[in-house]
């Protein structure tokens, strides 16, 4: 049988870092001790109660299908945090759980988007977000976005690059890979922006809750026919359960209830149960010292990065990762990631695995690794920069005097 | 903000069970006792030796992500189950863990199909399939099948409705609604058929296991160019923990692994460890209990129908469905299944849930209850059909006389 992949099958690249993941893995059944600062992922177990509740629906033996939409329960408990949490009232009717944000995000552009559809997006960004458009035969257009926005989009830029096309914007505050979050009244204006264009506004709210100075505003504050993504795996320590959550607008209500039970047929029943025990105090009391935890890494790490000489424009603010410009000591990030992990075992993510806008001069940190591990691997780095230096100084002035005899 | 739904919204049909459902949970409160024979989900819980390694795995704590294509140990573990049942050697490299079969279904049409393609099913088919295929923007083409197939599509037939924009094949087996196997040879020249017109087979064997006179044969058998869909819901009794599998051709097998990477991340990590027992000596034995004891219903429940007049052209061989027609009793199933709840508390699921050929004759029984339940089932169901047939010969002949009338 002749092999006829899909169209979108060209368009989807594959995460750089998995080579680098591959390779780290290699080196460590070489017995080479790897510290990881490239895991999208809390190193902390998951929270004890929720642990337990999955344990006491487990040993009832009763894990069956869910309604698509997940438990009623569940739905509730989310919209109680709503209410407490950031005041805002939402029906528990647009609430869907969902396996993971990435099937909020499947739910919400299968229910909106078109072949053709463009979805407005920031350049650097999660890759998923314009993968997902390519699943629908649609597109990202990935905005180049720096420090003097915090990383993030504005309504000006919105307005400026809205076309034909154009079917929606996502915004991600905190931002993966840069940690920033948008401005409140930003995020008021740039969803007005949106419904003065006609488009559909989505928010990524992934890493709320790991916010460290302020408080992250949700979308749902300044509309309610928007749709947030949000899910357990990051603020609640739930990675591996595969548990998220959509928040439709009323009139796409009834489609995602039709898709969800065609796509999923429900999310998994024991995350679900696990989940139930995710709002109460205990686990909150817990999760309240895990984000003081990350906010200490976040300091030493910010504090280290910038000592080394690696450049971060904007502070960030919330999720657990340092975007830093490290065009002093390389042209090519990726290649400087590899060397790294090679010479001292760091493993760290390549910018381009979050868009072009200069993704060569940047790496993303992860500070999902202890402190005592971080001071290690910020020993490491300044170690591989003093060879690099060196090695980059004598390179440098090869490869600057084969560059002025060419332009010559 | 203007509501614009994707216009594949319009094409989802939503299942007409669930208003049934619904209706049934309304009288489940109100007290009455509702015998649910519409529900495609095994009535036996997980089985023990699943539920511990579960329990095992959940003591650790260590719910992470797996990777994107699984745990190593369990793709290992299913290409160990195709030598020893089928006979057959499967690289693990093409085997994806996947989030239920609906997963199996998303990663392989995603690598496949492209806006406009259309894929050719069977009719009556389990209608997540169709639905799969608005997901993409193509669509299902749906040939009529009766029991002179015995509800399966032949070469013939896949040969006669090709069109230019076909792009591929589904072939279920057992089928749901239907419990009918497609004879291994016809699989063989079906897949024969779509190689030489250039298409892709999709082989969906998710009540592989659950076949109660011979055994049924695996595509894989044939050719290791198809994909080939599983889950570990229905033999395995474990639908909550949503996993299942695809077996995909070695040349979509790059593809699909980006894919999960990005639509799923993962399959739940809890539910891959259970998995792990799945195919021990121990859950094997009480797998195999299970099933006598599903066949022991199917021929009580097939002997029952039978007496009370209802048709069923193809003796069901397989699944846990009997798909019965009721035209001797009514003009409209659905009519008939939503009277028979109201005045009997039985629930079954009508034919226009899968498809749209002599639908309306049709009904679908599950025996995923108790032979107990059932007898009572049958009472109830004897008891509705005699006061229906008063009642249907006396608006018979009022609408005979009416017809009769108008007719002149």
């Amino acid at each position: 049988m002749t092999a006829t992949l899909a169209n979108r099958a060209g368009k989807i690249a594959p995460f750089y870092v998995m080579e680098l993941l591959n390779r780290a893995k290699q080196l460590e059944a070489a017995g080479r001790d790897i510290i990881h600062m490239e895991i999208g992922e809390p190193d902390f177990p998951t929270p004890q109660p929720v642990v337990d509740a999955a344990l006491q629906q487990l040993n009832t033996g009763d894990i069956k299908y869910t309604p698509a939409a997940g438990l009623p329960e569940l739905r509730q408990h989310i919209a109680g945090y709503y209410l407490q949490k950031y005041n805002v009232r939402v029906d528990k009717r647009r609430i869907f759980i969902t396996p993971g944000a990435s099937g909020a995000f499947l739910l919400a552009l299968a229910a909106s988007i078109n072949p053709g559809d463009e979805l407005i997006i920031a350049d650097p960004c999660y890759p998923c977000n314009s993968n997902f458009m390519h699943l629908f035969d649609g597109a990202a257009k990935a905005i180049p976005v720096d420090a003097a926005t915090n990383y993030q989009l504005t309504d000006e830029r919105i307005k400026a690059h809205w076309q034909a096309q154009s079917k929606g914007v996502l915004i991600a505050s905190p931002s993966n890979p840069t940690g920033t979050l948008i401005d409140a009244d930003m995020l008021r204006r740039c969803i007005q922006a949106v419904d003065d264009l006609g488009g559909v506004f989505f928010s990524d709210e992934i890493y709320h809750g790991l916010v460290y100075d302020k408080d992250a505003a949700t979308a749902l504050v300044f509309s309610d026919k928007v749709f947030v993504i949000n899910s357990f795996s990051k603020y609640f320590g739930m990675t591996g359960w595969r548990i998220g959550w959509l928040i439709a607008p009323d009139a796409y209500v009834e489609t995602a209830e039709k898709l969800a039970q065609n796509i999923f047929i429900a999310t998994p029943t024991l995350s679900q149960y696990a989940a139930l025990a995710a709002f109460n105090d205990h686990t909150q009391a817990e999760l309240e010292r895990r984000k003081l935890e990350f906010s200490h890494r976040r300091d030493f790490l910010y504090q280290s990065l910038l000592r080394l000489g690696f450049d971060i424009p904007a502070k960030p603010e919330g999720a657990f990762y340092i975007y830093a410009n490290c065009a002093n000591f390389t042209e090519d990030s990726y290649r400087f990631a590899y060397a790294l992990l090679e010479a001292e075992g760091v493993a760290v993510t390549p910018g381009i695995d979050f868009g072009s806008f200069k993704a060569k001069e940047y790496l993303r940190f992860a500070y999902t690794t202890s402190i005592d591990r971080m001071t290690e691997a910020i020993d490491r780095l300044e170690r591989f920069i003093k060879k690099e230096e060196i090695h980059h100084a004598n390179k440098f002035n090869v490869s600057a005097r084969v560059k002025s005899k060419a332009g010559e």
